[in-house]
């Protein structure tokens, strides 16, 4: 089968089996090496690139399609996953626009639907557990920083920046920091993940003081050895005291 | 036209100028009497209710046609109005039962779509400046307490449940109490709201403490007559600080 028949297989399939004018785009947010990242799709041949998301079988719930495509996508199951907006103007984007940049084959120009509203979900996973997985439409399937992002398809770069304004709005009340960081890590590796998400440096000692008084970590008997700096200890989450912390409001901070 | 014969009429307008498989609903909180209310709409010759809700034009935004349903049923524009949930499950409820209930002529239980998804919005809205309107497939639509309501039909009552749930979250970081309060309130009056969204009472003494400490509030010369207390001080909000205060996280209190 030619990537054009592939193609032509997949949207017949699509109209057949899903549900219409409606589809679900995932923002899946990692955290490494002090820079918050987002998992992408290059679409094939291109330089374009694209957030997962796919289509609602007729029989299957919008959230049952979202945990699919994260599954698919990262080889992880039971991820922290939320809607957070749907994307539903009349016109997202410019559709020619997108179909060239996507060197789709003329045939496929007439049969896109008028319109689709998308629903927006944003996933936190650890970055280390990740197996990222392209789809036959992509090339490839890699984790690109926020603060760099490549050219991008459809209304997706809006996509992620509405994602990121819900990650700095619901930093306090929903278990970011337990979501995204590692198993075991540093207070300052911490430090960089909310400054990360909320765009703005915080004073070292500020927040040690304010993230140790708040009774979510527990200090390891362990340091992380080999950087410049003196070797600082390791924390993991203490995972009641945390959800606890998220019920009564009190990760409020900084 | 017979009340059949405008059924028909509009479900055929619907199936032509909207977007299929997809609305909206809304639940629309005022508060008034110290009790937290929501704007339900009586199905015609029944006993059943359902949320203010609608279809989407081909042409509109869906938060569009969320303003316009607004609109429609309060009277009011500009209102504070929230996406908060995506109704997305493959069988959101028994259609049959509810066709029955709302007493559909027989001909149209064939032609309902086999699946709608449905995005939920929350509106927030001053009770008195509210003028309730009915539309043709309702007799009534007035106000109902949210902790005594009544036979609801399609998933309403869910639907209610998660757009109080989303409020309880929300209390700290949007303007809930900007939005649902009168121009002029005594902070009695104030902590029953918040009693209300939170669902346990809290302690009038510190209530009182707390809510004047955060600078939200101006106290005005006049105070509320006529109860059986003595007279309490009637306050407006400081606007400007009131966002201040939510963006820097300050609302919490309780």
């Amino acid at each position: 089968m030619t990537y054009t028949e592939h193609l032509i297989a997949y949207y017949k399939k699509v109209a057949s089996e899903c549900i219409s004018g409606v589809s679900l785009d995932c923002v899946i947010f990692g955290f490494h090496d002090t820079k918050l990242k987002v998992l992408l799709l290059r679409w094939k041949d291109t330089k374009e690139w694209s957030l997962p998301g796919g289509f609602i079988y007729k029989a299957e719930s919008v959230d049952a399609a979202a945990e699919r495509v994260l599954h698919e996508r990262t080889g992880l199951n039971q991820l922290f996953l939320q809607q957070f907006h749907l994307f539903g103007d009349a016109v997202r984007y410019d559709q020619n626009d997108t179909l060239r940049r996507q060197k789709m084959p003329d045939l496929l120009f007439g049969i896109c639907p008028d319109r689709t509203i998308t629903m927006g979900y944003y996933a936190l996973v650890d970055y280390t557990k990740v197996t990222p997985t392209a789809d036959f439409l992509s090339d490839e399937c890699v984790w690109c920083d926020v603060s760099d992002l490549p050219s991008m398809l459809y209304d997706h770069r809006q996509i992620i920046d509405v994602a990121l304004k819900t990650l700095r709005l619901q930093l306090n009340w929903q278990p970011i920091g337990l979501n995204l960081m590692p198993e075991k890590f540093t207070i300052p590796e911490l430090q960089r993940l909310y400054e990360t998400v909320l765009g703005r440096p915080l004073d070292a000692r500020n927040f040690h003081k304010k993230i140790t008084g708040l009774s979510i970590l527990t200090r390891l008997n362990e340091r992380r050895t080999g950087g410049a700096h003196k070797s600082p200890y390791l924390y993991h989450f203490d995972r009641v005291n945390y959800e606890k912390a998220l019920i009564n409001g009190n990760l409020i901070f900084v």
